[in-house]
């Protein structure tokens, strides 16, 4: 999987038909990354244009919408962060791991964002997170074993330094959509804002990647970040 | 400020007599805590025992309370991250700043856990908080600068080294408590749960710091977490 970070796929969902099944889903997803986790379904089906009783027909609750959305999450990084054994990692796919990790997680940023009012309302939520967080971070630290492996730095990184680093990685990734939301308040954050904090993030491996592979992924990784900041400056 | 990371303070606080105004304070900090920033002043009022007429005549509002919690937040913190010009960070200071630092940050967990619901609330918490971070992360930055030029490591810290490091480390920081409860689903998390999370930031620093000086740093900041995990067991 090496989608790039662009909001394509988010500007064809809205030109495309949709199902009301579909609209409903949509329709929490943006509110929720606007307002916050505590929107309720009248205001849901209010935003998707839909009627509370077709809402209602798709859905039992609310809960059931969020646990469609999670599942939906869980399933696109676990595709992006997905490496074959034996694969190598070259820069542009390390590049892309960055990149499109992001950007799923940019879609889905109110679950991170308003976890203590959705993750911990529904014990189901809270194991599927757990069991989530514990094997998205065992793919990133393979994915830094082996680009670390293979082009070694200055420091050498142990495989205990690599789950280290995989979960570190991790807490900064989903914390940074907030992050990004603080500082630049005043103006709704954009996507190019958060991406912004992928160089940085990807500078937490510097003393452990050789230098020509650690620049050619560098640059990798701004040019996506610098496409999005022309491309969709007010993706709210 | 060389404040250990205990739970002494709370414990004093608690056996403490407070005022009526300070017991609303406190309340609302520790429900907010528990469950997240939606709480409103009706059950914190019922959870300080003080009549809902008591509460309205120490805070107009809920807002005036997150605002007082949000300025004993920026005063606490500030004092911890406080170095003096020409200061020398040794490895005992440098320590106190990672475990004093997180002691505050965990008193004042849900700050920063519900952040889309509590401070974009608020244009005045939302300004504040902008700032507060901004100044959080020169704070951090300075030390870095200060700790690196003394005990330099196996590789270079620039000073644009040292910001970015300061604002992973802020990041992490303020993301780790929400990440340490969502890991430990099942079981309240405690302040130690929170703490061992300090020794992971702290390896950022690694590949900066002189072996000697860093393994001393380490040690203090070790020994702080399993003070905590062996006395508090059960802090929710």
């Amino acid at each position: 999987m090496e989608t790039p970070l662009t909001a394509s796929s988010s500007n064809a969902a809205a030109s495309r038909p949709r199902s009301n099944r579909e609209r409903i889903i949509q329709s929490t997803i943006e509110l929720m990354n606007l307002q916050g986790g505590n929107v309720g379904t009248s205001l849901i089906a209010e935003h998707g244009s839909i009627s509370p009783g077709n809402l209602y027909y798709h859905f039992r609750n609310r809960e059931e919408i969020l646990r469609e959305i999670f599942r939906r999450l869980e399933t696109d990084l676990g595709r992006v962060l997905h490496i074959e054994d034996g694969e190598s990692v070259d820069a542009r796919r390390l590049a892309g791991f960055y990149t499109a990790g992001a950007h799923v997680l940019w879609q889905y940023r109110f679950l991170f964002a308003s976890a203590t009012e959705i993750i911990f309302r529904d014990p189901w939520l809270a194991d599927e997170y757990e069991a989530f967080s514990r094997r998205s971070i065992d793919q990133i630290s393979r994915i830094l074993t082996d680009a670390t492996r293979m082009h070694p730095g200055p420091l050498p990184a142990s495989a205990a330094d690599c789950v280290e680093l995989a979960e570190n990685k991790w807490v900064l990734w989903t914390g940074w959509p907030r992050h990004a939301e603080m500082r630049l308040r005043g103006r709704a954050v954009t996507e190019a804002d958060f991406a912004r904090g992928l160089e940085q993030i990807f500078g937490l491996l510097t003393p452990y990647l050789e230098a020509g592979y650690r620049r050619e992924t560098a640059r990798a990784i701004h040019h996506v970040v610098q496409t999005l900041d022309i491309d969709f400056p007010a993706t709210a």
